[in-house]
């Protein structure tokens, strides 16, 4: 992906649940690791032991804020957890899920990857009626929506509450006894439930059942809410009426991890396709097909089998990246892409050669990678990028940049090519994407694409202002 | 005090709010300061610029937690503080104040000392009717009560919710361009207007005053609220019906500073004046008067005065205490307070020596202070206590062991005398502690004393389970 | 490589030193972060003004240590810095260089990468005449010697110091106008020049000049000692009389970075002719040739070219690592290799696999690698190695397991092959490997592969008992 | 003691060693504790099991250092330790102690109080013949004088070093089985030796043992050297001729804790004597005495039981203080004051005020407490000092101001009197002040008052450049 940083698009979090097991929050903690792809600026967990409620989330990432000090607080045998990535302005300790309250019925956790549309109107009604919010995650009105649906015990609270908000979301809910997981009746964010010996999971992604050795029993379904008790017993709600699917194809494009199976599909497989797809119908004459590590890897492996032209490593990445880096004052070209990449000069130099990237965001880091190749001593640079041009902002749960950043909303790609001194550039279709999909392909939502949004969404989301700094 | 450390009786916090200065929240970070002693365990400052809200609250020590960095982010003109004891068991970085929300009006801040007897009828109630509680502060319910009372501009839902709760407070509210000040109608916790330059301020003691230049108004009326606007108006209402006033007497046996005015007397004079009282009623043959450092000193004073047997220092004080003490496995006789007190023996040794603390809590570190003193070559030890026994709880505003750790609920003077080992032991009677108060002498509660609770408390107060760790 | 961790193979360090430049510090910090591979245990930069000298040392990552504050306090023009690993036992604070100490002329600092051979011996001379030691570095000897040698300036000094130790040493030393470099006779560790602007710049690998964009002048020869003044003039000495060339292979097959050129060759390059030579001379049937990432990559790319067998990724890396991992109590099956890597099933099921890594150490790695291989569904694992069997220790300054550990020492490959659960292994054969340098392909130590020691080396090396622990 | 923070003479450390204790570590934790108003810099323990060594030092208080962490890791039954104050230039990590080192008999750690007069010269020799340097301590001078007396043992070569240097020191020397300590032969710093059951002790004050429970056995003698063995074997050595003792009166005046005995008196005694001799040489008429807290406190009891006026309590002390205090933009009067300092109105208002500390070092201090108690409403401020004025900096181990900063080495009383605008002020006079010593009056060095030097120093002690930084 095109970006200043490999955080420009960001995803709405990682969720996991887990009931039954003696170790529920070293599970999830292992769980979150697993994740840590979908958000990297805070995480946390919360469990019970059938009476306490234990809390810990902090800024950072998961390897550094669990302690086995910290783990050993967490008892119990059912937790939540959550990673989350989000714009500076909220990026606040008190920001961080899962958020733990008391209510009627006792303490409740939940946490949320997604969105709500309407979640301004909703928290505008909400503090008509008297209610004060902590936060301004959209999380927190799920929570009052389900205290203030004052009869009947949890699950009907929560299809009180889900039949309220709009959106996308997959969210997890315990309290001391029970654990609750729904999707959204369009399904834009994956979950899935697994099983370690008797115990449930649920995760944002196979990947994390696949360290903590759990096995996939079943993706939930678009709109189906289940129901997991301290017991073992496991029940499926379908509140909503049936609605058209629209799972989120940026997942596969970017988000998610290439080992995960989500949606019906292998990530990395569906990955390959695109890079297929691509080299069908962008086709030049070139002596080298070199991804942008390690985002463009697949796409170029599969570009390269279709096309014939030899996959190679032209880029090398530096992964002992910190949290700030101090540049010089004397300017070096490229700083900020040079700190991760650089080139190779033995397989570049001479070359012409296809760069791969799964998407392009504003375009100042193709810009900056390019060059870079050339210098390196490449003869021609050829830039294909393995979905359409990334044009309108996402209200379903991905941190992307306003429509006004987003250099294809608002230039030719003629404009992207010359801007970003390719000699030529080309993006996969939107129709071609979709392709890879075979029967499922109308099953995606592609707004970001398109601008064509499956759900209405009030006109101020994301607008309403920030004003509480902590 | 005997108490294994010195925080044993801790008061439910110190105060803070300032507005129309431009350094304001520097102002709150040095009146936090001069009123540490109020509350060691976390402290926390909310400012505003008129638009956005700033929040900063720690775990720790005033001087730890606000560096430069951190003070700069509070911006505005306006600011409250806090710092805070709790038991343990709440001593979690949730339960910090200010307490900072978004309500329907918009953001608000909220700052308490005291304790609120009906806390746990309406939380019942607030949660019955959808809301959510994110700590176990009573603090907590009234932020609830204004943002229920759905009608009217913050002043009117202040009084509204003022209405409703019940019991001891001294409370500081801000919006973006307002400062509200409260005492509750029977007056049980000080809290005093100041004024520098244009800027008023309100702290729980005049020491906050004296550090940053403030000249002391006036104190606060007992069930007096003063409104104070970003434009230097200032209004006062009185709510409430006029009410038996019942300050806390314990502020001055204890818990003020000696260089503080509250209640309308100077906190060191009244010590004094205690250990006059204590002389006259408690008389004994003996060749030196000692403190326990610090806090027996004025009356030690006062006792010598009065009896004109040599004041004298016998125990030095080490004040680098560091946050937790590690003691070795032999054991160390009357290690944990060896740490922090020491006998001088060139004073002790060869005397008859008269102790003058200010109350007994479990009885356990005078014992050991007399063990060392006699340790020191004293020949007698008479404990003379500048108040009556400790005998009940407080609930209203301090952080008292339950009635079964309070040894003076449980032993008679005589068993007491035995466990501490003391050759004899004396308290100041009730009457005579209230008489140095002269004609303000009804105005006191002194229920810890007595067991007589001017207010009615519910049943559950301080027992409602903590069920949620953070 | 096949280890527990990624660093079982632990280079002697990196370093970098620089002189004419106004953000020599800031040059040091970004070259250091550039060369992090070669140690990431601690790291540490010595600047100077020409009057005063500033030190920064840590344990921990570039990235994490140096923030804008610390690197502010490292004045001056000339700096020079280090990255160090080593074993657990001397993982300490005191044994981070540079070293910085006052001596008769003045001021002096100095950073290493190798080892000495002779060090125990020195260091016992040394101590017999008085001499103290506060670390276990040989580098503190190294200075010694330049103290020791009491008289003509620094130049001289630097010189009679390298008579007396043996070994693979690339030096830097600074005073506060005055570069150093070297590199012993055997040229075992690579050192470079490069030029930014005016200023000199040396440094272990090439990768250091790209992320500052200084360009590459030569390698410094084997024997060779530059003396670089800050007035920009520099001079060339060879101090030694002409000795065999020794250089380190094992910096191609695993430690140097790919995107640099060291010893006359690129890395990248020399690892894709590994990968092509261990095809040519090990050929198996099989569907997809698949890497360990990320130390495969080339010489799987090289592999595949050749034998024409697809190339594939089959194994995802997870970049998110932290200090320490906290592993169930439940075991999770192959844990420590499933943190890091993730097989893709859509890659391997029902294919017949050859996986490439660089080296084998104990085993451990790869065999739960390969069981992880046949868990994803692979018909058949074939492990082909592009280097010889890693059978005896390095005394050169990179930090091998002992004998005994190393598998390849004590087991046949058919025991290995069994150990590992392969269906196949093989390696490639020392001349094989040395093939592909041609012409150079004498100037080589391959002692970790043969046994044959270029330089012979004290018995007690690496034996001396560490007492001193900080 | 008058100055601008609490530390501005700052003595050159505590130190403390333990033979022969199963919890060695733990205890001399425990007695550096103690010691800590000696040093608040830094603080750091040696210990060793009988083989190894283990060293723990850092910048901070005791009590913020040693975790238990950290305490368990330091082994054995033998331990040294120090604190450290000492001028900002070095204030850094590598000044702290013990230091800890390899030398031709293997492991030594030293720790000293005190100052070398001649280490400029030593240092400079040292360094002539190859010695190096990595820190500016004198310590180190003593470290190197043992490992080049190189013929015999450990107590040889102590011997042989302290033939060497001069000044004032008293030193513990500890190896693996050993525990020395010795006191210059004029007796500058005192050290005395106690005893736990079996084990031995050694600290700078008494106050140390009574943390421990260790029995004072005596003090060790100017000039004497004791040598303790692991087996519990102790022996007395005096390798100096005798020499005139000169101990340092301003450990009475201020530096020793009040509880301590010294030097064969007990400090609390000999302070309350001068506040006699200063009230029987420096009448003058007045209502209340009161000490500047904590320093003036015996000193005020002993002014007051002389002249017969009461004593009393004037100013109170707030002890939360924390590492760096941030003044608001709009000044504060006499800010630094007020933070430690606050006047008790009710105490001072309308009275003739004597005001007692043990000495005036910049007069700036005075100056803001005495205008802070006029603010409060005295009708009058003399000002009594317990000791005669300090003109002149100690190079004997004490952190003085240069002479120019010491307002008496440049000013009359009178323009003192008038600079601090004191109604009065007065001193003690030399002769007085030794008075009440008794027979021992001959046996001080009062060189800060007197400017005589018992012993000569190098025009260039403390003017070495300090030109390392880290």
């Amino acid at each position: 992906m095109d970006s200043e940083s490999n955080d420009q698009f960001k995803d709405g979090c990682g969720v996991m649940g887990i009931i039954g097991h003696p170790e529920a929050s070293k599970m999830a903690y292992l769980g979150l690791h697993a994740l840590q792809h979908r958000g990297q600026e805070s995480s946390g967990i919360v469990s019970s032991d059938g009476t306490n409620f234990y809390r810990e989330v902090a800024m950072g990432l998961v390897a550094d804020i669990f302690t086995q000090d910290k783990l050993d607080k967490l008892h119990g045998n059912i937790a939540i957890g959550h990673n989350r990535y989000s714009t500076t302005g909220s990026s606040h300790i008190k920001n961080c899920q899962p958020i733990l309250v008391d209510y009627a019925l006792g303490p409740l956790a939940i946490a949320h990857n997604g969105n709500f549309v309407n979640d301004s109107i909703l928290r505008d009604q909400l503090e008509a009626y008297g209610s004060i919010f902590h936060s301004t995650m959209d999380t927190e009105v799920m929570v009052h929506l389900i205290a203030k649906h004052n009869h009947g015990q949890l699950l009907d609270r929560i299809i009180g509450a889900l039949h309220i908000i709009k959106g996308a979301y997959s969210i997890v809910v315990m309290d001391e006894k029970n654990l609750f997981a729904v999707r959204d009746p369009a399904g834009f964010r994956p979950l899935l439930l697994g099983k370690i010996g008797d115990a449930y999971v649920v995760a944002s992604e196979t990947c994390a059942f696949d360290l903590i050795e759990a096995k996939l029993v079943r993706e939930i379904e678009p709109g189906e809410l289940i129901h997991i008790t301290d017991k073992g017993e496991i029940k499926s709600y379908h509140p909503f009426p049936k609605a058209k699917i629209s799972s989120c194809v940026f997942e596969f494009v970017y988000f998610a991890r290439p080992d995960s199976y989500i949606f019906g599909h292998h990530v990395s497989e569906i990955r390959r396709k695109l890079g297929r797809e691509l080299a069908r119908t962008t086709h030049v004459d070139a002596d080298i097909v070199i991804p942008i590590p390690d985002s463009g890897m697949q796409a170029a492996l599969g570009y390269s089998e279709e096309s014939g032209i030899p996959f190679d490593l032209g880029l090398t990445r530096n992964h002992y990246t910190g949290r700030t880096f101090i540049e010089p004052e004397q300017s070096i070209r490229h700083f900020g892409v040079k700190l991760k990449l650089n080139p190779i000069r033995s397989v570049i130099a001479g070359k012409r050669v296809i760069v791969i990237d799964d998407s392009i965001v504003r375009g100042t880091t193709s810009r900056k990678i390019i060059k870079m190749i050339r210098e390196a001593g490449a003869k021609e640079v050829h830039m294909r990028i393995s979905s359409p041009p990334t044009s309108y902002p996402c209200y379903y749960g991905i941190d992307t940049p306003s429509r006004k950043e987003l250099i294809a909303a608002t230039h030719s790609i003629e404009e992207i090519t010359k801007y970003i001194t390719a000699d030529s550039l080309q993006y996969l279709s939107i129709e071609n994407m979709l392709n890879v999909f075979g029967e499922n392909s109308k099953n995606f939502c592609s707004a970001c694409f398109s601008g064509n949004y499956p759900i209405e969404f009030c006109s101020d989301t994301k607008t309403r202002q920030m004003r509480l700094f902590e």
